[in-house]
């Protein structure tokens, strides 16, 4: 069995749901994963970790760098690269500029596995002539739609149709405030109630203004389209006052982004409910394609980075 | 640029919207794709062909052997592999005993790519083993929801979720007659209308009485749990009378298939309407995933086949 060593950078939620699954699925398809590095806020740990107690020191001490089983090293990302040099590295932390990291690993053929989007949404020519050079993965799945595959979908199938467009949600704490105020709440009190069940992070403003809905639409024009988007349009929920069937919707053709609320017919596979995303796909040959599934949540987000680690253990690379 | 030779089997309406795509899009991710033979029921033309000159001729002479700028070829479809040795062999025909013709193929390291149901639906487990034997890859998107990627969404995503269960609408014949039902004709005068507008065979049995339903639902359940359906019940919609929101359903689930008319509740993504398919999928780590798209006509399911044929060219070898 092919032994993949597997470097994980951030261990929040989404990291700790996928030391769960490694724990218990590590043996797939011919390859063993093992994990040679976790790093959190206070550093990073080094050694041959077993997933399932490194989940357990988080939770109970809140930090990596109280486990004293292990040094602790105070590794910039890059350093992280260069002196652990997994054969993956996989980012589930949400650091803005973790591009550069990608980057050096891509060079030196470490796959890249990432859920975080603004390094993805911002830098994607720049990654994939990376990963280009290094002869590595760059892999995904999980920046759109969480574990819900439209980036395969888009990437590794449909190989000879031609993207005309997508319209998607791709936001699901918009719908939340939403349909609370479909329910009669004011936004103010929506926005309210989202907070206080940890949908929306402090600073709500990622996902109220669009920002979020943003970086994913820009993810997926770079995927149907392979090129950057030229006009790009922002419109969050702030000015919505009749609710009634809206929803944010990312309208993406080629070339062109648009993030607004739209107000959707009846029986609309957008008319989306909870944790839901949803996509429509146009494409000239197929038509219309519809796909949705859960876009949110520790476990379905590791769902998705967790396949994506498999594609890149076992070096199927995409087409695009 | 590498050049993939292609055996094209069968020349019916899929097998010409084929032509039309890849004289249009011959050149992909690299690849450069030449049809170098051809075969219908009059026989196997050879040599370096033209897929428009090819379409072009069995539409006006109704048959391939008419075409004089070409020697015909009487082979078996095991001699049409073992003389031709084309890269990648395409059985877009419904020859149900193509099965040992795909078999010598893989056995060879010739890849398949097929939109033909029995014989992966039948001959799974021996197919993937001589794929594994030859180092080629088998193919089959285009068996199942015709272009609308199901397959390469369960084969090569979610790699590391277990499937539960798959409920599907795989037939939209039967949908057709089923929504006319629903506006108010009888069973008979809906089939009656069905076959006047092509969508139902001369033997409308197997989409009535759920075959084709049940062979695509084995392809699922082949995909989903790598094992046979132990326990496989099909009951076609003879017997429907009230079909007030009744579509014919596949549930698939592991050991089990069992393809019956049922009724949907309201808002149901199952509840499609013309030639769309849907597919519920639910695994472990996700929860529920919808996808839905056309599943049928020449040019959707051309679609899927040629995906595939670039899946093959290229190598990429899924994991299930």
């Amino acid at each position: 069995m092919k032994v993949v060593r597997v470097s994980i950078f951030g261990f929040g939620t989404v990291g700790r749901a996928l030391a769960e699954i490694m724990a218990e699925r590590g043996r797939r398809f011919g390859v063993e994963l093992r994990i040679v590095s976790i790093t959190d806020r206070s550093g990073t740990i080094w050694g041959d970790i077993d997933p399932l107690e490194a989940k357990e020191v988080k939770e109970t001490m809140g930090r990596l760098s109280a486990w004293d089983e292990y040094e602790v090293f105070d590794f910039s990302p890059e350093e992280l690269v260069q002196e652990v040099r997994p054969d993956i590295l996989v980012d589930v932390s949400s650091h803005d500029e973790a591009f550069s990291m990608y980057e050096t690993a891509l060079k030196e053929g470490i796959g890249v596995v990432t859920s975080n989007k603004p390094p993805i949404a911002n830098h994607y020519r720049e990654l994939m002539k990376a990963a280009e050079e290094g002869g590595a993965g760059l892999f995904f799945e999980a920046t759109v739609m969480a574990g819900t595959p439209v980036i395969g979908l888009l990437r590794e199938n449909l190989l000879g149709d031609d993207v005309l467009s997508i319209e998607a949600v791709l936001n699901a704490s918009t719908t939340f405030i939403l349909t609370e105020m479909e329910r009669g709440s004011s936004f103010e009190k929506a926005v309210e109630k989202a907070k206080e069940q940890g949908i929306l992070e402090e600073d709500p403003s990622k996902d109220i203004d669009g920002i979020d809905a943003m970086h994913k639409a820009k993810i997926l024009h770079w995927v149907a389209f392979g090129q950057e988007a030229e006009e790009v349009e922002v419109k969050g929920i702030r000015e919505v006052t009749d609710a009634r069937r809206v929803r944010l919707i990312a309208e993406v053709s080629k070339g062109r982004i648009r993030v607004q609320p739209k107000r959707l017919s009846e029986g609309s596979p957008l008319l989306t409910e909870g944790v839901l995303n949803a996509a429509v796909i146009r494409t000239d040959l197929l038509g219309e394609l519809v796909i949705k599934g859960p876009g949110g949540g520790g476990k379905v987000t590791a769902s998705g980075v967790f396949s994506d680690i498999l594609k890149a253990a076992s070096y199927m690379k995409p087409l695009r």
